[in-house]
C-alpha cells in the first residue's frame, strides 16, 4: 500500500522488459488479461518458474505446455527412453534392434517436439541462454548420430557400442518438470570445490598410510587367510587401506598383522579413526553444510519469484478504487474459476471470504497476492451425512440395541481389543503353521476381522469407512486368496502398523518419516539418474564375463560363474555369481549392493579378476559418487526435515491464512470428529454460488489438510515468506535468478543459530 | 553500571546464601578478601564451578584441593585403579591376587580422602545433595564389600566373580576434574527418551519383516553359502536381519533369496532402505538435535556461572570512587599476581592496560568481570634476538657470502625445493628398497636433509628453530637408528605432511581437525569408560573360551582356536582366534572391531557357538550403546564443530578483548615473522614492574596464540557471552543449575537459525 501508481506502472515495465521478446503485443483485451494473470497465479501457485511471454498466443500455448497431458507424455516417453535399456543387448527381454531403435527415435521426437513447444513459450533471448534446453537439444543430436553410426555399423556387421546410452537421464533432469532433482544436482555441483579440498587430503593422508603399511608389512612376508601376500605391492596396498574406510574389511586387513604382534594392532586403529569416523564426518559436515546453503537459496529465490509473478497478475489486473488499486470482485472469482477450475463454489467463496472485508466488493493487493498459497492450502468441504441403513429402516437402526451396538464400536475399547487381536494373530503367524491348531486359529482370527469390519460398516458410513485413513481394514479383502500367498503374507503382518498409529508418540515419528517421503522421490531420481549410467557402463565392460548357473547346473565352471580365474575367489564361495552386470536388473541390484558397501571389495575384487585390475577403479568411481556425495546428501536432508520439524512443533507457527480461516468459525480441527458423519464433498459442486452467505450453512464445515503443506521446501518457503515484508516486491526477475548463498551469511551469526 | 551499591549489596548475599554452610564466618581481613576474591577468579577463569564455602579456611582447602599435584595424584589413581585390570585374572601379566588388592585399596582410599577433602571444601547442604559424591562413596563401599567377599571365596578355594570391577569407570566420569566426560554422558542420559521411542518403532519394524521373511522364505529351504538353514527359526531370522541393518552381512544374506527369483530383491531393498538409511539417520538426526540443545543449555549455565562468579570477586573486593564501586589498581595487581603467579611482569602490565583507561588509577566492574578471559587468552612477549654467531663472529656472519646464503634459505623457493625433495623421497620410499640404487638414493637424501638442517641453524636462531612449529625438522635426527626401524620409516614418511601444511586451503581444514582435538579427548574417556565395562563383563563371560596358538602349533585345534565347536565355522576360516577376551588388551580390540562394525556377526556367532546363543545379547547391546549412541554423538560433535567454525570464518567475531590489544599496538599478528629472531619469553621474568610503560619497550611485541582458544565450546561460551549485556549478572546460582534447555527455544524460530 505504501506505493503510489506511478511507481507501480514502472515496476511492471521493469518486471517484463527481461522476459518480453520479439513477437506479439501483450495482452489488452479483458479476457485475455484474464487469461495472462491467471498464468501469473499458476505459475506462482505451482512454483514452475517458467518465463513466459505476454502475447496472448504464447499465453495459450503455456497452458498447453503445462497442461497434465503433455506433462504426462513427456513422463511416458522419458521412461520409455530409459527403459529401452531393458531390451537393448545386455537385455533382460531381448528386441530386434529396429524395434529399439524406431522407439528411440520416436522418443527423441517428442523430446524435440517439447523443446520446441518451450522454445515458443519462454522468450528466444532467456530460451537461448539457459543451459539446459542447448543441453538437451545436444544430447538428442548425440543419440540420434550414435543411432545411425551403430546402426550402419550392425548392417556391415561390425561390433560397436551405443556409448550415448549414459546420456539418457540428462532427459530426466534437464526437462523443466523435474525442478527438484535439478536442483539437487546443482547443490552437488556447487560442493564439488569444497569436497575435493577434503577429498584429496583424505586421499593425501590414504597415501600415507599404504606407505607406511607397506613399509611396516613387506619384509614379513605374512599371508592373509586366503592365503594371500599381504602389502606387498603399493596399490593393492592403496586398495585394501581404502577399503578399510568402507569398514568391508575390518577386521580381516588388521588379523596377520595383529597375529604377529599387538602392537600392530595400533596403526589400523590409528587409521580407522582418521579415515573412516574424522574424514567420513568431514564430509557429511561439508555437504551438509552446503546443502543447507543452497537450499535456503533456492528456497529464497523461490519465494521471491513467486512474490513477483503475482505481483505481475496483480498489475495486469488492477483497477483504481480511490486512492488505491484493487482487484474487483467478479474478476477475482472468474480469476480462481479459471487458475483452480476444480474446487466447488463453497470452497471458492470461503477464499474470497478470507481475501476481503465483508463489507468491500474487492479484494486489496495484500491479500491478492496471498491468493497462490491459499490455492495450495487443500480444504476438505465436510457435511454430515445420515447413514444409508438410518435412511432404509429408521426405526430398526435407531432402536436401542442398534444404538448399544453402535455406542460400543465408536468406544475405544473396541479399537484396544482388536489391537490385541491382531497382536494375538502376530505371535500365531510366528508360530510354526503346520501345526492344526495354529491353522484353525487362523480362521478365528479372519472371522473375527469380518466381524469387525461388519460392525464398522454398520456403524459408519460406508464412504467414511472406506475413505484413506481407513486402510488397515483393506488388508483383509486379500486374506484367502491362495494365488498370491506371498503378498497376501506381507499384508497381514502389516495390519501391525495399525497398533504402532494408534500410540500418540510415535505417530509424531511416524508423520514426520511420511512428510519426508515426497522429497524421498527427487532423491529417488536423482539415484536413478546416477544407477543408470552407472549400470549402463558396467554393463558395457562386464556383460556375460560372469554368468549365474542354477544348484544342479551341469556347466564344468558352473561354481566359478563359468569363469574358470574365479575359482576359489571370494566371490565364487560366497556364492556371487547372480550380482552380474548381464541385464539392467541385475546391475542395478549389483549397484544397490556396492552403496550398501558391505562386500563391496569381493565384488570389486571378482569383476577385476575377469577383466582387467584397472576394473577396480570402476567400483571406487561409483563409491565416491554414491556414498561419499549422494548418501550424505540423503542424510544432510533427513537431519534437516527432522530440525525444521523440531523447531516447529516448538513455535507452532501459523500462517495469517490458517488464522483467518478459523476465524470465520468454520475449521474442524485436525483429529477432531463430530458425532455425525462427515463426508468430503470436495468434487460436490451442485451448491449454487450464493449458498455460502446464508448464514447457517447447514453443518458446512472446512477442515484444512495441512499435512500436504508440511514438506521441508513448503516449511522452510513459508518461513522465508513470513520474514519478507508486505510491501517488499523482490529484487527484478534477473537478479533473483543470481541470487548467490553467500548474501544470506551478511548478518552476524548469533547463538541461537550458529549453535 | 545500571545499579546502586545497596542492590548490589543485597545480590551478594542472595548469591552467597546457598553456599553458605555453617561454620566460619566470611572473610573480613583484607588477605583473605584478596584470597577469596582470587578463589572466585580462578573458578571463573577455569570454569571449575566448584561451590566453596567463604570461610578463610574452606578458601586455602579450596585452592589445595585444586593444586596440580592433588589433580594429578587422582588422575594417577584412577588409571593405576583402571589398570588393575590388567593384572588381574584374565590377566595380560598376572599379578598375585594380594597385590593387587593392595593396590586397589590404596586407591579406594585415595579416592575416599579427596571426597573428604571435597566436603570440607564445599558447604555440607551441597555436597550431600550431589548425586555425584553420593555415587562415588557407593562405588568405593561397593569395591570394597566385593574384595573382602572375592578374598575370603578365594582363601576358601571357591571360585568367584570380581563384579564390581565394572564399576571402576564410575571413578572416571564422577571426580570433579571431569566435567566433559559428565556433560556428555547427561546429555546421553537426556537423549535416552526421544531415542527410545525411536528405537522402539525401529525395532518394531525390524520384527515385522522378520515375520514377513519367516512366511516368505520358511518353506522354500533354502540353504546360505555356509549350508545353514536360512531363516527357518523366528530367532535366527531377527538376529540376521538386525544384522543386515549394520551392513556386515549384505549381500550374502540375500543371495539364496535372490539367486531362487530376482524379486525377493525387492524385499531386501525395502529392508535397506527403511531399516538402514531412513532409521540410522533418523538416529543421528535425534542425538545430533538433543546434542545441539544440551550442549547450548550447558554453555548458557557455565557463562552465567562465569559472570555470578566475578560479580562475588568484585563485590569482595570492591571500594567506593565517586559514584560507582570500582577496584584499586594496587588491589587488581595483587589479586592477578595471586590467580596466575607464572605471567610475566610485562604481561600482567599489558593486562592492566586493557582493563583500565590510562588516566585511571582503578578498574571499574565490567572491565574486572572480563578479567577471566583476559587471563584464558595466552599471549606470548617476544623480544627481537642476535643469533649466537652473529655475537662470536659478526665479522664472518655479516659478510656478503653469509648474507647471500641466508637471503636464499629465507626464500619461499628454499622450502619448495626441500618440498620437492621430500616428494622425491617418497616416491623412492615406494619402490623396491632391494634396489641398490634406491639405498644409495636414500644416502643422498639423508645428506641433503643434513644439509637443510645445517642451514637452517645457520640462518635462524636455534631456539627459534627447535621450537614447536618446527616439528618436521626434528624427524630427521631418529633418522639412521637400526633399532626403532619401523618408527622411524613412518617418521619419514609423515614428513610428507609438512607439503600439506604449506598449501593454505588444506591449512584451514587441518586447522579444524586440530582444534577438535581436545574435546576428541572427552571422547576417548567417554569410550574409555563403555569399552572397559563391556570388556571387563566380556572377560567374565568369555575368557579362554577361544584361545589363538601361533601358526605352527602342535595343539589338535589350534585352527579351530582351540575349541572343536568352532571347526568349520565362519570364525576360526576368517582366523579370528586372536580376537578373544583373554585379557584386557585382546578385549579392547574386540571391541574396537565391534565398533567398526564390520563382521560383527562373525564374532557375535562364534562367541555364540563356544558359551550360549543368549551370548548375541552381549553384542548387540553393544552394539546399540556404541554404534547407535556414541558414534551418532561422535558425529554430532564433528558436524557442530565445523558449523562452528565455517559460521565464525564468514563472520571474523573478535572479541573486545582481542580488540583492545590490537588498539595498543603491541599485537603480532598470527603468521606474521618480523626479519629479526622473536623469542618466547614467557618464563622470563627478569624486568623489573615498570618497564612496560617506558615508551618504546626495545621491540616488546605480543602475540595471542588465539588457536588454544578456538575449541568448540570455547567459541559457543564466546558468542553467547557475546549476547549476555555487561548489566546482567544472570540468574542466581541455583537457577543456573536448574535451567532447562527448553528455555532456549521460548523465541520463534527464524528463517536463518531454523534452516
Amino acid at each position: 500500500m505504501s506505493e503510489g501508481p506511478a511507481k507501480s506502472d514502472s515496476d511492471v515495465n521493469g518486471g517484463n522488459n527481461g522476459t518480453r521478446g520479439g513477437c506479439g503485443a501483450a495482452a489488452q483485451d479483458p479476457e485475455e488479461k484474464l487469461l495472462l494473470a491467471a498464468a501469473y497465479v499458476y505459475d506462482a501457485q505451482y512454483n514452475r518458474n517458467i518465463p513466459f511471454e505476454t502475447s496472448p498466443q504464447a499465453v495459450r500455448l503455456y497452458y498447453f505446455y503445462n497442461h497434465w497431458v503433455m506433462q504426462v507424455a513427456t513422463y511416458i516417453c522419458i521412461t520409455v527412453d530409459l527403459a529401452l535399456a531393458i531390451f537393448e543387448e545386455p537385455a533382460v527381454y531381448q528386441l530386434p534392434f529396429l524395434a529399439t531403435s524406431i522407439v528411440e527415435v520416436f522418443c527423441l521426437l517428442a523430446f524435440f517436439g517439447r523443446l520446441v513447444h518451450f522454445s515458443k513459450v519462454t522468450p528466444r533471448n532467456v530460451f537461448w541462454k539457459d543451459t539446459k534446453n542447448i543441453c538437451v537439444m545436444v544430447t538428442i543430436f548425440l543419440n540420434l548420430i550414435d543411432l545411425i553410426i551403430y546402426g550402419s555399423l550392425i548392417v556391415a556387421h561390425i561390433p560397436s557400442v551405443r556409448w550415448s546410452r549414459v546420456l539418457r537421464p540428462i532427459y530426466l533432469v534437464n526437462f523443466a518438470e523435474s525442478r527438484q532433482i535439478r536442483r539437487a544436482f546443482r547443490s552437488i555441483r556447487n560442493t564439488l570445490p569444497e569436497i575435493l579440498y577434503v577429498f584429496l587430503l583424505f586421499m593425501f593422508s590414504v597415501l600415507i598410510f599404504s606407505l607406511m603399511a607397506q613399509k611396516l608389512f613387506e619384509s614379513r612376508n605374512f599371508i592373509t587367510a586366503e592365503g594371500e601376500p599381504y602389502f606387498q605391492s603399493f596399490l593393492e596396498g592403496v586398495f585394501n587401506l581404502y577399503v578399510l574406510v568402507t569398514t568391508a574389511n575390518s577386521p580381516d586387513v588388521m588379523m596377520p598383522a595383529y597375529d604377529f604382534s599387538g602392537w600392530y594392532a595400533i596403526f589400523f586403529i590409528a587409521y580407522i579413526i582418521l579415515n573412516t569416523y574424522i574424514f567420513m564426518s568431514v564430509f557429511l559436515a561439508v555437504v551438509y553444510n552446503n546443502y543447507r546453503k543452497h537450499l535456503k537459496n533456492e528456497i529464497r529465490k523461490l519465494a521471491y519469484m513467486k512474490r513477483r509473478k503475482m505481483v505481475e497478475a496483480f498489475n495486469t489486473l488492477k483497477i483504481q478504487e480511490g486512492s488505491e488499486f484493487v482487484i474487483s470482485e467478479p474478476t477475482w472469482l472468474k480469476l480462481v474459476k479459471m487458475v483452480a477450475p476444480d474446487i466447488s463454489n463453497s470452497h471458492r467463496e470461503l477464499l474470497l471470504r478470507v481475501s476481503k472485508e465483508d463489507s468491500q466488493r474487492y479484494v486489496g493487493k495484500d491479500a491478492f497476492i496471498r491468493l497462490a498459497d491459499l490455492l495450495n492450502i487443500r480444504v476438505i468441504t465436510m457435511k454430515a451425512r445420515m447413514h444409508p441403513l438410518e435412511c432404509w429402516m429408521p426405526h430398526l437402526y435407531r432402536c436401542a440395541v442398534s444404538r448399544f451396538i453402535r455406542r460400543v464400536v465408536l468406544h475405544k475399547g473396541f479399537i484396544y481389543a482388536f489391537d490385541v487381536v491382531i497382536l494375538v494373530n502376530a505371535i500365531f503367524i510366528a508360530l510354526d503353521d503346520k501345526n492344526p491348531l495354529v491353522s484353525k486359529a487362523e480362521w478365528v482370527f479372519l472371522s473375527l476381522y469380518v466381524i469387525e469390519i461388519l460392525l464398522k460398516l454398520y456403524t459408519y458410513d460406508p464412504r467414511s469407512f472406506f475413505a484413506k485413513s481407513q486402510f488397515w481394514n483393506w488388508t483383509v479383502s486379500l486374506y484367502n486368496s491362495q494365488e498370491i500367498l506371498d503378498i497376501v503374507f506381507i499384508l497381514r503382518v502389516l495390519r501391525l502398523i495399525r497398533i504402532i498409529d494408534s500410540i500418540q508418540r510415535f505417530r509424531v515419528i511416524m508423520n514426520t518419516l511420511i512428510n519426508i517421503l515426497p522429497t524421498m522421490l527427487t532423491f529417488c531420481g536423482i539415484i536413478l539418474t546416477i544407477y543408470y549410467v552407472f549400470a549402463i557402463i558396467g554393463m558395457e565392460l562386464f556383460k556375460h564375463k560372469i554368468t549365474f548357473f542354477p544348484e544342479n547346473s551341469t556347466e564344468p565352471h558352473a561354481e566359478a560363474c563359468g569363469a574358470e580365474v574365479l575359482k576359489d575367489s571370494s566371490f565364487a564361495k560366497s556364492k556371487y555369481c547372480k550380482n552380474n552386470f548381464n541385464n539392467l536388473g541385475s546391475a542395478f541390484i549389483v549397484l544397490v549392493e556396492l552403496t550398501v558397501v558391505n562386500q563391496w571389495h569381493v565384488l570389486a575384487t571378482g569383476f577385476a579378476l575377469v577383466t582387467h585390475p584397472a576394473a577396480k577403479l570402476f567400483f571406487i568411481a561409483f563409491h565416491v559418487v554414491v556414498v561419499i556425495m549422494i548418501i550424505n546428501i540423503f542424510v544432510a536432508f533427513i537431519l534437516e526435515a527432522f530440525f525444521v520439524e523440531y523447531s516447529l512443533e516448538k513455535s507452532e507457527v501459523e500462517t495469517a491464512i490458517e488464522k483467518k480461516i478459523q476465524e470465520l468459525g468454520m475449521a474442524v480441527q485436525a483429529g477432531y470428529i463430530p458425532t455425525g458423519n462427515l463426508v468430503d464433498n470436495m468434487d460436490n459442486c451442485e451448491n449454487g454460488p450464493g449458498d455460502f452467505g446464508d448464514g447457517n450453512q447447514k453443518g458446512l464445515m472446512f477442515q484444512i489438510a495441512s499435512k500436504r503443506y508440511r514438506t521441508v521446501d513448503a516449511l522452510l518457503q513459508r518461513m522465508f515468506e513470513a520474514e519478507i515484508p508486505p510491501e517488499d516486491e523482490g529484487p527484478p526477475m534477473e537478479d533473483i535468478m543470481n541470487l548467490s548463498p553467500n548474501d544470506l551469511y551478511i548478518e552476524n551469526p548469533t547463538f541461537n543459530s550458529a549453535a
